[in-house]
C-alpha cells in the first residue's frame, strides 16, 4: 500500500518539523547561536526516534540514515532562528501542532516496535517514548528538568496512542484505521488537557523546588 | 544450572527494586508528577543495563525485552508515590538494599559483558557502569551532577566486585562462587565506607563550587 | 596500507588523550573525587566516537572494544588529577592539541561513517559528532549547557573537515591527501576562529540567561 506509506512518511516529516520548531525556539530563548539552533532542533525532533531505533536494534536509526528528518529539522531550525519573535506569535497553532506530532509520533514509534518484535506493553512504552523523548532531549541539553515529567497530560497522552495500537495489534484489528484512532485520541486528550490544565497528581511527600 | 539462572533472575529483580526506590525517592522529593515519578524510577533502576547492553549490541536491551524489570520499577515507583514519607524513615535498610543492589549489578553486569567477549578490563568497567549508571541517569534527569561522581567509594566498591568476576573468569574458577564472592566484596566495601565515611581524594587544583 | 592505519591510531589516541586533559580538567576544577575525574576524562575523550559507533551499528564501540583508548584517557585523567595547576598553564598548547585532536576525530569519525555505508551529508555530520560529541557529555555531566552550542567557530571547523572527507570520496579522490586535507583546514579555521574571536551569529529574538 504506498499510499498509506507515504500518507505515514508525510506525517512523520510534519511531526519532525513542528517538534524542530519546538526545539529551535527554545535555542534562540536561551541565547543560543545559530549552530546551537540547528542541534536544538534536531535533536527535539529526532531524539525519541533515534533512542527508540537504538533499542530495538535498527540502526542506522532512520533519522540519521534518511536525510530528509535532518532537512526538516534544519529548515526549521533556520525559521526559528531568523523568524523566532513571528513564531512565538503563533504559540497555539504551534502548540496544536506540536499535540499533532505527538500523536503522530507515539502511533507510528508503538508501530515499529511491534514490527521489531517486541512485546506489547514494551511497544507501548516506546511508541510514548518516541513522542517525549525529542522534548526530552531538548530540554536536558539547556540544562532544565525535562518538562514532561512536571507538566499535564503530556506522556499519558503519548501512552494512550502507542496503547490503542498496541491493542489493536493484539486483537489483528486492521492497521491504517487503529492508527488513525490512536493518534486521534492522542490529539484530543493533549488538546483537552491544556486547554482545561489536566494535571497528574504530585506525591504528598514531594516538595516544590 | 536452572536454580542459579533463577537465584541470579531473582538478584536482578531485587537491585531493580531497590535502585527504583532511589529514583522514585529523588522525584518525589523535587516535586515531580506522577508519570517524573515512575520515568525517574525506571530509569534509576535500568539505565545502567540499557547502556551496558547497547555498547556489547545486545538488542533489545533486557530492561526493555523483558517485561518484569519495567514491572519491578513500576511497582517501586508507584509505592514511592504514595508512601514517600514512609520509605525516607528506613533510610538504613534503603542504603543497604542499595548497596545489595550495587554488587549484584555489578557482577551480573560483567559476566554478561564477558559472555559477549568483551576484553577483561573492559568487561569490569562495564560491570561498575552497570551498577553506577543508573544513579547517574537519575541525577542527570533531575540536573544534579552525578553523586557516584563526588561521593564516597561508591564506583570503586562496584568496580571491585566486577575485577573479581572477571579475574575469576580468566583463571577459569568456577562461576558460580566467584560471583558470589565479587558481589560480597562490593557490598562489604560499600557498606564500610558508608559507616566510616571513606571517600576518594580530591585533587588539590579544585576548587569546590 | 599498514603505515597509514598505523598512523591514523596514533592520531587517534593523540587526540583522545588531549581530549581527556580537557575533561580531567573541567572535573578537577569542579570539585569532583577522582573517580569523577577519570570518569570526566573518559567520557570527554570517547563520547563521540561511542555515540557514532551506536549509531551506525557498530557495536561494541572501538572505544570500547579496544583496552587503549580508556589506558589513554585515564593516563591523561590522572596527570590532570595529580598535576591540574600545571596543565591550567600550559594553556595555549593544550588548545592548539584540542583544535588538533577536532581535526582528526572529525575526519577519522566522516570515514568510518562513509565506510559504513551511511549517505554523504550524514557522514559528514556524523564526522562533526564524532569531533564535538566528548565536549558536549564533558558540559551535560558537569550540568553545563554544552559550550559549543554556543562558542565560536567549534562545530563548524570540525563539519568542515568532515565535509572535505565526504567530498573527496564522492569524486573518488586518494584517501589519504583528502584526509590530511580536511584535517589540515578543520585545524587552519579552528585555530584562525580562536584568534580572532570569530563567532557564530545569534538570533535577534534571544535574550542571554
Amino acid at each position: 500500500m504506498p499510499t498509506l506509506k507515504t500518507l505515514l512518511l508525510v506525517f512523520d516529516l510534519c511531526g519532525t518539523f513542528v517538534f524542530a520548531l519546538s526545539g529551535g525556539l527554545a535555542a534562540v530563548r536561551r541565547g543560543l547561536d545559530l549552530f546551537g539552533v540547528l542541534v536544538l532542533a534536531f535533536a527535539a525532533a529526532n531524539s525519541g526516534g533515534i533512542v527508540r531505533d537504538l533499542l530495538i536494534g535498527a540502526t542506522p536509526p532512520a533519522a540519521i540514515g534518511d536525510w530528509r528528518y535532518g532537512a526538516a529539522a534544519t529548515v526549521a531550525g533556520l525559521l526559528t532562528f531568523w523568524w523566532a519573535p513571528l513564531i512565538e506569535k503563533l504559540k497555539n497553532p504551534v502548540r496544536m501542532f506540536d499535540a499533532a506530532g505527538l500523536a503522530l509520533f507515539a502511533v507510528a514509534g508503538a508501530q515499529k516496535a511491534l514490527a521489531f518484535g517486541l512485546d506489547p506493553v514494551m511497544s507501548a512504552l516506546l511508541g510514548m517514548l518516541t513522542g517525549i523523548g525529542g522534548g526530552m532531549a531538548r530540554d536536558l541539553l539547556l540544562t532544565d528538568i525535562p518538562m514532561v515529567l512536571r507538566a499535564e497530560l503530556y506522556a499519558v497522552a503519548a501512552l494512550l496512542g502507542a496503547s490503542i495500537v498496541v491493542v489493536g495489534s493484539a486483537l489483528a484489528l486492521p492497521t491504517a484505521p487503529i492508527a488513525l484512532l490512536g493518534a486521534a485520541a492522542c490529539f484530543a486528550l493533549r488538546m483537552a488537557a491544556m486547554r482545561r490544565g489536566w494535571q497528574l497528581p504530585v506525591a504528598r511527600g514531594g516538595r516544590a523546588n
